[in-house]
């Protein structure tokens, strides 16, 4: 949790509250913030804010993490989801690479019209670099290989790597939206022989720690979470200490982490 | 996290507090948990309790996790860490195998003796495990093969692997301390040309969500995590809500999920 160590170095301590999670949305868990009496708040979203992010302007320092808008209410901290995509997307492009499947879709994203004017959301955001990899070299996106996904975690990419298998055939490469979905397509794909990266190629997103030790290593971006914790944390505490100009955006650099899962270094 | 789900289903909210965690021990944090106020705590350490408890000796109620005493002061869920070792390691010795190397020693046990009359911590009680499931059929344990480690993570496991392959040669199987040592260590295995499970077996300790999914997946202990974090909560909001009996201990029970990196099937 980069969030505690950066806080930690300020000398600040760090509550967190995690009542609502999943089945409820922030709003739902303001009130709970008056009685645990913080300093400031840092909310992560995993969905979209109601309201245009009225629950957003609080009496206390706010700022907001998570793939979703804050329409000015406070400050906040993003990653470069749809540049990233579309910057590791056109690297597989550029080498050859022509059927790219991208798993972690949402099931009500079926073409270019369902995603294209979404403004927020980490999904949407993703794809949307996908597709732009592809528009910009001229080149159409099949939909069938946007594979859509609920949980993402290794049990999901299990599951969506089988079915797109089991529908379609192989493509050359796979995207998947996360490090752990990844780790599981990755381990469905060789069970039914096929070789990584010799018949199919794999990237993730997140570089966590066990995308280095995978067999072999996954290749992913690193969308510098440290660097997005400490922004998240100097931004709030800034306002903590008096700032009181307008709401800021802080969006990280990115990487792409080439190891073994990818043939794309030169 | 588990306990925030079964709190849940209680109808219980959670406070996370992790201010202290790593650099200060338990007992500098009592004082935090006053300020926010929660109807009691589930506390996690990772070191021993100095003063033999008495922090846990606390106007509200208090459950401890982790593998050290509570010196009867309060309720307390714990592993099966000696038992679940003595059996897996004991299923490894059944089956021919002889040299069992164990990832994961503090770096001050040197022998027998520096393990023997350990009372608590997770190194310990698991290495007695180990020891004890040698010593049931007469046989010595190597204590060069019993490899220290500072970081529990999957660079700890290639580090510690790395340095075993380095001096000593490769032993017929592994037990790892936690899973995220055994992903490291199947990786740097790996990297050396070296077969799992043909050449060298790889046994885990946790059951984490990475090790269905590794290449080969890992065989690992599961200490039943789920039933710990119930068992906790439920034993808190028992004491919430009124109960006042004497301290208790609830120790899970375990499994070894066997997978393709053993050959302990039969």
């Amino acid at each position: 949790m980069p969030v505690i160590e950066f806080a930690k170095q300020r000398e600040y301590g760090v509550i967190i509250n995690t009542y609502g999670s999943g089945g409820m949305g922030l709003s739902d868990n303001i009130e709970e913030t008056y009685r645990l009496g913080a300093d400031g708040w840092i909310f992560f979203t995993e969905r979209a804010l109601e309201n245009k992010g009225e629950v957003l302007q609080q009496p206390y320092p706010v700022v907001l993490g998570g793939d979703y808008l804050s329409y000015g209410k406070c400050d906040q901290v993003t990653m470069p989801n749809t540049e990233a995509v579309r910057f590791a997307v056109g690297r597989l492009l550029d080498t050859g690479v022509r059927t790219i499947a991208v798993i972690g879709a949402s099931p009500d994203m079926h073409g270019w019209e369902d995603v294209r004017d979404q403004r927020d959301g980490t999904q949407s955001l993703r794809i949307q670099g996908y597709v732009q990899a592809h528009e910009e070299r001229g080149l159409t996106v099949d939909w069938r290989y946007v594979i859509p996904l609920l949980g993402w975690n290794q049990h999901g990419g299990v599951q969506a790597a089988a079915s797109m298998l089991d529908s379609l055939p192989c493509p050359q490469s796979v995207l998947c939206l996360n490090d752990a979905i990844a780790l599981g397509a990755i381990h469905e794909l060789q069970r039914r022989g096929l070789r990584v990266p010799a018949d199919v190629q794999l990237i993730g997103f997140d570089n966590v720690p066990e995308s280095e030790y995978s067999v072999p290593a996954l290749t992913t971006i690193d969308p510098h979470v440290d660097d997005y914790a400490k922004h998240a944390v100097d931004m709030l505490i800034e306002r903590i200490e008096g700032y009181s100009g307008p709401a800021r955006t802080y969006t990280t650099d990115f990487t792409v982490v080439e190891r073994a899962s990818t043939k794309l270094a030169r």
